[in-house]
């Protein structure tokens, strides 16, 4: 046995350890399909988990889900001018709907469409397009729709869940009878967003308004959470575009106000995607692989039956039922304990390590010897893999809720300590620099968040761009001063994140 | 107000009213691309129920969901020989992964593909190049994957839901040791896919093989369920296909078996699709739009409070609100009753009929005079729409799961007793023909199900092509005896379904 079950380890090299642990938890691989992942049961049942819970947000806050159709005609695209800039350079293109047998004996493309198609890149047209027709009073506004698809915006460099040719998200599209109303939007869900990942994810983030550069193409404003990994770098987890009247003034997307007058409407929209997933992965996993929050964990308890002897199979299996009915006992249907027994015919060490490997809360394993002494021994995911606890087998049901909330509370509270550990406030642009010149960044760790003056400014990025740094958002959270820009001098209200991103 | 909400009735054009129950309960609508339909709020809620159980059911028999490739290269449609004819003819292909500007200034696709890449119509060929990487030995059999997705085949005629270029469904791939295994697997879909059809749709189908073909492109078997709509025609709503080793051949999926021989693995694939929604629609809609069964419905009970006054209002609200809790009460969490309180500021008769159309099982209205008296005035969508019954407001909380019950059951008997009626058995050429002759055949009811000996022979196929007749299936369940082919004579073991489908 190496001294970890990941190599490399992450200081070695950190992004093939995130290939690595991706691989070891069994959640996704690449497809021969260039650029496009297949989702397997594992990643994809930490997909189902992160739906239910936003899709429940949603529909707390008066949003109905609804389809669009998977293709957009060209024409669509070209309706907002920076949104076609923004997306035509990568989406894939439907030419042809058959194909037809060529003299050489090869399929061919067949039937030219009159006007080719788009595979969506994101729907802001072809659901501006019904917009237009279902909205006509303010009686019809707000419209509050989600719609969860997959969406294809083409990669050259893909890598698994967080830069994929295809990915699957959730795409809201709202439209309102007033700015005031479309701001108030675009920051609840900003909110929803920010919540879902520090509550579930035990993912601290830092929420605010992005620099006009790195808006959505076609947004007046794009708000972003910003995670850090553990190399330093931001993730951005999710977005929520104000998109004024823009796209409404685009598509033809009016109203008749309670005067009778008409106006164009202010929409929003917002999405998370399975990024989210490579997110999670980089926050919390060690050198021994995935580390699952208990609120995401597909199985939150693995129950481990040892046995020797048939007789000996026979008695702890029944105790490893029993534990399991009073776990579930534990809480009401609708949010009970996620628990297996791993009744498998595997050598247990190996099931051991794929649970590890996993990244499974919390093991439990029963052996003959546990039995006879009333306990079960107990190894947390956020603990060394040799951290072993031996526990009353008959508390242990009543106390594990509380456990995995001190697992899921531990790991939002080391995530946060390693972003305060690599963040700095900087005053002058030589220290910005200084925190990013190649060879410091290379290592792990380094980088990290910066805070400072920045103005909204090309000249901004001119000294970023070397260094491969953006500036990720302005935190709209906490205290801050205003002071003047570290690299052109103009007034600036508060300091802005800046960072290397994913 | 015309004596139906839809117009027209059933009778009048049945193609034409279908279109008009789905847009007058909001269901859905064509979009500006050719084939493709906007699934609305109200139908994606039903599919987001019809989702829930199916999804509940496939996890009971040890299925896991996972994702895979929109895309397929086109050499993997090439593989197995008859599925690529069953596919190619009307398939949407990509073949650029960009636009430029030219110099007419338009967007023209750009970045051509090496090899052209269809959109999944369905993923045999793709999932099975992953499994032939995934399965190496007997412990990693059974293989029991269902994937949720969208699929597109191109359709020149397309109608909501029936028929649409995209569609919603699952499909779901496995892979086996044995045939037998295979084979089982198959049929155990087959009856999940019957049981929710008769359960929770209310609708009665028959399940059985179908003849040769009628098989899914590349199938050994292919069985489906077959509903009757009213107009007397078939409805395929469910298929379930054991592929023997066909796909396993072609695409190398092999296993070692427990000797350390190797063999090809027995695969099955099955889905359904939104296309259910539309057998949903035809089932048991009348001539005053929807009807839902209480099961999939996804409001059961609306409250509509009826007032005057500001201050009738707060007392009505006030019951509404009362009411609506005593509903939740009276089942836990996970299998709360769906209720709704519809505030909205609308005349109270457009209310009514827009919940009528959209096929609210029960309507509870609450105003002054029914609080005075202590009743509520209850409508159920079962029954015609302007008969209401005063039921007292304290038991009805209590009563309401029962009447749900009630008509859920009504309509299951109903379109059951339709059926019934529809079907007949005939045991000559001349009989056949004559009970779908087309002038008689014209009319709705006429038609229905002919049960028949008959053999799976091209010859059969030539008499039934003119009368635009297909043997949708040979029923399982039920007593039959054996006969001889009424156009060929050849001994049959039972009696088939012949109809006209959709």
């Amino acid at each position: 046995m190496p001294e970890h079950a990941i190599s490399p380890t992450r200081r070695e090299d950190y992004p093939e350890w995130y290939q690595q642990v991706v691989r070891a938890a069994d959640l996704a691989e690449q497809s021969p399909v260039r650029g496009c992942m297949v989702i397997k049961p594992h990643g994809y049942a930490i997909w189902e988990r992160m739906q239910g819970i936003l899709d429940r947000a949603f529909k707390a806050t008066g949003h109905q889900n609804a389809y669009f159709p998977l293709f957009i005609p060209v024409s669509y695209l070209e309706q907002e001018a920076k949104h076609v800039e923004g997306f035509a350079k990568e989406c894939a293109v439907v030419t042809h709907h058959r194909l037809e047998l060529a003299p050489d004996g090869r399929l061919v493309p067949a039937g030219k469409l009159e006007e080719p198609l788009v595979v969506r890149p994101t729907s802001e047209t072809i659901i501006g397009a019904m917009y237009a027709k279902w909205i006509q009073s303010w009686r019809d506004l707000p419209v509050l729709i989600n719609q969860w698809a997959n969406v294809v915006r083409w990669e050259m460099r893909p890598r698994l869940f967080l830069r994929t040719a295809e990915f699957l998200w959730q795409e809201g599209h709202t439209a309102h009878a007033t700015a005031a109303e479309a701001v108030e939007e675009t920051l609840r869900i900003l909110d929803i967003y920010a919540a879902f990942a520090e509550e579930h994810l035990a993912m601290p983030v830092v929420k605010g308004p992005k620099p006009s550069a790195e808006r959505f193409p076609g947004a007046v404003d794009t708000y972003s959470i910003e995670a850090m990994m553990q190399d330093g770098r931001a993730l951005q987890a999710g977005t929520s575009h104000f998109l004024g009247q823009n796209f409404a003034r685009a598509q033809g997307i009016k109203f008749a106000d309670t005067t009778g007058a008409e106006a164009f409407c202010w929409t929003t929209s917002w999405g998370v995607s399975t990024r989210l997933i490579g997110a999670l992965v980089m926050t919390h996993s060690d050198d021994d692989g995935l580390v699952l929050p208990p609120r995401i964990a597909p199985t939150q308890i693995v129950i481990l039956p040892i046995h020797r002897t048939p007789e000996e199979r026979a008695q702890v299996l029944a105790a490893s039922r029993q534990l399991e009915a009073r776990l579930h006992a534990e809480r009401s249907a609708d949010e009970q304990l996620r628990v297996r027994i791993d009744t498998r015919d595997m050598r247990g060490g190996d099931k051991v390590w794929q649970h590890v490997k996993q990244g499974v809360p919390l093991r439990v394993e029963i052996g003959p010897r546990d039995l006879a002494a009333g306990v079960v021994s107990v190894c947390r995911r956020d603990r060394p893999p040799k951290e072993r606890v031996s526990l009353p087998l008959d508390g242990f049901a009543a106390q594990a809720p509380a456990l995995l909330a001190e697992i899921q509370q531990g790991l939002f509270e080391r995530a946060a300590a390693f972003r305060a550990a690599r963040t700095v406030t900087v005053d002058s642009q030589a220290d910005l620099v200084a925190r990013f010149r190649e060879d410091g960044a290379a290592e792990a760790g380094q980088g990290g968040f910066v805070r400072a003056h920045v103005a909204d400014d090309p000249a901004v990025a001119a000294v970023c761009d070397p260094l491969k740094v953006t500036v990720r958002c302005i935190p709209m959270d906490g205290d801050d001063e205003p002071g003047r820009c570290i690299i052109t001098g103009q007034p600036v209200a508060r300091r802005s994140i800046l960072a290397r991103a994913y």
